[in-house]
């Protein structure tokens, strides 16, 4: 048995395949993974990575487990895809996933080939464990997949605690021992027991909390918006392709962009910290459907649309559209009266949750410090915007936090 | 200036009237008076006192008043409001509250004459303030009365954080420096500044929870009730009064019903944790408009007719009517675009808190383990409930934690 | 099977035997003793009691047992010891233990009698358990008994953490889960595993920097000898016997001091913090040997006499002088390169540390704020203390913490 | 005025000369470069910067500053000394610090080159501070030297609570708001105030805690050593030279090592944590006088012997010969009866804790697994050691946590 101290869970003990795993390649790569990206520009602490995380995971699975009773082969199915969950996060995490994915077709919980291969695929099949039925736990699949990737896993109760823990942001401060406590199986559903309806609201709570104060924060999605735009170029000016792009860790890519040319001054401009600030910052009901509905390509036609007229070089416009919030955590569900009910349905806070997520939702065009007035007009004529002069400049007013930091 | 080690808020440093004030006997009378009464029953570690709660809202009074630029007389006026503003608790905090007040027409927060009397009307007219304008600042009255007693006041800070520090409860771990930081007055109102709304709702969201948690939880409850229906038959069967009663402290409470013949019996169970049960558990929907109307010798009256037909004496059985809830800090007030707005009308986290508490409501009859089924069948009769077999037996499944310790 | 929330180890689970006790008067009592007695008066949130000691010790004994891998009687022996270990403690905890123990002959962990008695004899007998062995245990007895009670008991290790959290002093924060997690059975012995130096270090400096930080604070001494003196008052003065006072909690203490009126001046200066102030602080080395060697009743005519020449009631002059100070843990053992060593031979800290709390060492002689200067006179004088005028002013130089909390 | 929010301090405010050096390329710089280098591999949370804790340092040099009245010009040097004290590391901090000062002369803490040019000398100029002053007061010179770099530094303070903080050891867990408060000027030295010779060993004995358990924790020394050797090779193949080296951060290195196709095997090794382990692990009694006076080049003729005799490659084969500990803490001085007292003069403890760390000094020798035996059979015979089988068998014995995880 092999012991690691975790500043979060303390001691988390590895036996078994996850012990055989912990030191392969493809795990040791998610040291050098940021768990937050770009995150750490606004939080300076916040550069834990996907590989303390995942031994997070592993040890809430392993605890869940051991609560719901199950041993064996199961078990140790289980465990090997909380430890592996994440080997197919790209640099930077989630932060230039779309970009990547667009090319590739694959998004991090995409892993099955992953697993097949090298050292992590010969230490499964020693154990006899299949690569492929691992890779679908990854992917949710299954009774047992619900506990690695669904709306009671144990990877989200593992993120909110340590990326509270390391940016000092307390709202992601939940009871995971209640949690993994409370799990049970329900006519194969995972379910929380009995007396939990707030323990699945405190969860989801938590989220609403860190992600506009930590994960959506705007400083955050600029600096990540401005990484996409880098090395999207990167694979244009390259010979680094975007397979390649998505098993660098965060060294390589920040190196390449460096030492590329054409994302010299991105890197320059990462690097001292002066990033590219809002011109726009748009609400849900003032963009029209067809922006939203827009691909990848009418954007970057957009972005140069408004460059060209603002003259300024494209690289210095981005327009970011963000998905429409959703709320995986909104279809938990708990057993109220021995019977199984989705929390939407027994918690009125969830619709009033949806409605905040839909209220903090923000279209962004950024742009040099400079040039923020002209662009911004240029851009709500561009982008077709309904938005009162107001409402940009009640910018400060719609973040929770540390705005000075921007 | 004097310097006293916390364990929430680390160093707190008493200068001025608060140096003087801290070590007069109504100050130091509420080392004996545990912050959450009977809840120590539920969390074992939940044994702080009003007098370390006193402190921590001084010292977070203290670092408002510092970062609002307020200094002189008036800071004084606050700081010596936030030390002395729970000098008016009775013994157990708010368990016996609603007791005496009956009797006596005062609540902890009418402190006038306390302020005005001994050794702390002595310092206050000695450091040239009006007991009777602190007593003010204590109710919530004029500008600063906001800041000790009011929808964004410190001490709902103070308690948030403590309670979640002694109880173990993570809920209550709000970011109190981002709170004091970001308060401001616009226009004689105490708001969060731009940039606020989560901050608002963080405050709100940690009260939700921390409710049926801890504040809320059944056990909580029963033994408050039992502790209460106690206290009433101290003052009918002894020499003592309420407004003796009043000033006592916990010890002398406890020891006086041990002492007492007609409720040592009382003293017994509690003393040996053997507390009443649930009989009945009804939801707001399931009870008549005319019962939550029903005054105190009302509901008397409907427990000696449920005891009398279940053959119990009196005491054994207990009927508990909450009030309706409410959720004072609906009201906060944020600046959006240079406007303040009401967090009820900003945030749709309000409504449905208010929604989730109204669902969370109970209406609790207490009996002895052997006669619940008893009991709760001829209560449901006599209180006129409308509530199916299923609600009761499905009693469990409405509180959130710790069920197995009742 | 019970789980109970604490705020230091966060989940507890009660079975078996102990989940049958932690409802019996003789444990519930705990509720209701000070796990530090008057340090409170020093660090206000130093509330915590021995009943949630009890419950940590009795979970950290379960982790030992878990990772010793002791089950059946054995272990549920442990358990039941672990829990009932301060069932013999009197209000206040050790601070009027050795009065007590001078009338009645028992110290705190003398609790044969007890356990034999009443409901936890019931228990004990149903689950065949004997109360002598248990009380064995409590003792230190035998090989199991060196887990209750010995130099790495859980014992130790529970109150350090716990003493931290509660009063935010952080010097007792060791590693808990290290320490269980090393514990071993060398030779029917109970040692550290090879490897723990340091781990067996770490308990030993936590424990050198807490005691006079907290334990040993001089205002905690000072108020403590208060304690004791206006006790052995309420012996002389009252019906009150020895063996009542001891089992007695914090509350039948304090309401007897306040309405006996040989001690009521005590109650007045505890309940407004009036505290004596020291008249003479003393090193070991200016204390004559005859001194160390005095019985109570020579202690006693000592302060009668100085109180005497005074002209001061003799209720105050109190003469305080500590036991000399030994370090229990620096015979703990730890395997090294396969044998067992004592720590003591093993490390150059326990001797200094020795050294250390030998100039730690003080002997007081406390009285009212106003007789300080003619008190310590007559007091040198009368004890033939050696002491340069100098020593007696550099008093605030000798303690760690918040002596303007004094 | 910006506020940063950190996981340690929580808020920390810049103003003035610090918000304007804080996005310096230079400061900047630090976020790509741990604290801890190679311990990461150890306590895999242990992934915070130079960056974050410059910010600490500043934030605790700020707090001294208000405790200790000094404002002004006088401050406004300090806090920018504090902010920019580290930016003269190399990649991995003190990793290949000693490797780089060998070939520039520059050790971390000369920076006075550094503080001249680009943006920090604007800054510095513009705001009319010297860098030249600055970096004498980074390098510990003249009375406010002391507070950046000293027995009783700030910089001390910061990191023993930060790193216990993200690594989960709770050794380092110091009081550092009661060691800013008692920090005074007496006779141009930097003291702590009467009172706090536990404060002063406090901060010793927690380094004298973390030192083995984490910064020589012999997984990170064994790490470190291979990393050294790589560098050191990369100085050799390529045309980086030792001045390019020092100004790289922790990402262009580990891309250089990976890129270079003579280190491209460590590379690999790192990556896959297949790290080198112990063949000799000696005492410092067991050393001959001439190894320790050994230079460079001698050491590396060592490695090479016994390589060539074990027929192994040179890089596989690193002998590490630590210098002898120091305890720049034991001249710490406080105030004791009026008069300056060093620690080492008042605290029996400073000795022993010499003393303990003679003997945690281990000489270590490393191979590949397979080969330890053999290197360990011909190393000692090369290196001339008297040491016993016993000790070499010990190894596990010595050392305070985690070896698990070796």
């Amino acid at each position: 048995m092999t012991t690691i101290k975790d500043s979060v869970h303390d001691h988390i003990e590895l036996e078994g395949v996850a012990k055989a795993l912990v030191d392969t390649p493809a795990v040791q790569r998610l040291r050098h993974i940021k768990q937050l990206g770009t995150v750490q520009l606004v939080y300076p602490s916040a550069n834990h990575t996907r590989f303390e995380h995942s031994l997070g995971v592993y040890h809430l699975a392993n605890r869940a487990l051991e609560e719901l009773g199950i041993e064996g082969r199961q078990a140790e199915r289980v465990r090997a895809a909380a430890l592996l969950h994440d080997v197919g996060h790209g640099p930077f995490s989630h932060n230039i996933e779309e970009l990547t994915a667009r090319h590739t077709g694959k998004y991090h919980d995409d892993v099955e080939e992953l697993l097949a291969a090298g050292a992590v695929g010969d230490i499964l099949r020693e154990y006899d464990l299949s690569p492929t039925h691992i890779a679908g736990l990854v992917a949710g699949e299954g009774q047992f997949g619900q506990l690695v990737s669904g709306e009671l896993d144990v990877d989200r109760m593992d993120y909110l605690v340590r990326d509270a823990h390391h940016t000092g942001v307390p709202y992601g401060t939940i009871d995971t021992e209640r949690l993994v406590r409370e799990l049970t199986f329900l006519e194969g559903e995972l379910v929380l027991d009995t007396g939990n309806v707030q323990t699945a609201e405190s969860l989801l709570l938590a989220r609403a909390l860190m992600n506009p104060t930590v994960y959506m924060h705007p400083v955050a999605r600029i600096s990540k918006a401005m990484l996409r735009r880098a090395s999207e170029r990167l694979l244009e000016k390259t010979a680094i392709d975007a397979h390649e792009l998505r098993r660098m860790d965060d060294h390589d890519l920040l190196v390449a962009l460096r030492e590329t040319p054409a994302t010299e001054a991105f890197a320059e401009r990462y690097g001292s910290r002066r990033l590219l600030k809002k011109a726009v910052w748009a609400e849900l009901k003032d963009v029209p459907e067809s922006l939203l509905a827009a691909d990848h390509e009418e954007i970057r036609d957009l972005e140069s649309a408004v460059a060209d007229r603002a003259e300024l070089p494209v690289s210095d416009v981005i327009i970011e559209i963000p998905d429409e919030p959703t709320m995986r955590e909104s279809t938990s569900r708990v057993i109220v009266g021995g019977d199984i009910r989705k929390l939407d349905d027994q918690s009125p806070l969830v619709s009033a949750l949806r409605t905040a997520q839909q209220g903090q939702w923000r279209l962004g065009v950024y742009t040099r410090q400079e040039a923020t007035d002209r662009v911004g007009r240029l851009a709500v004529e561009a982008l077709g915007l309904e938005l009162s002069e107001g409402l940009i400049r009640e910018t400060r007013g719609l973040h929770a936090t540390l705005d000075e930091f921007e």
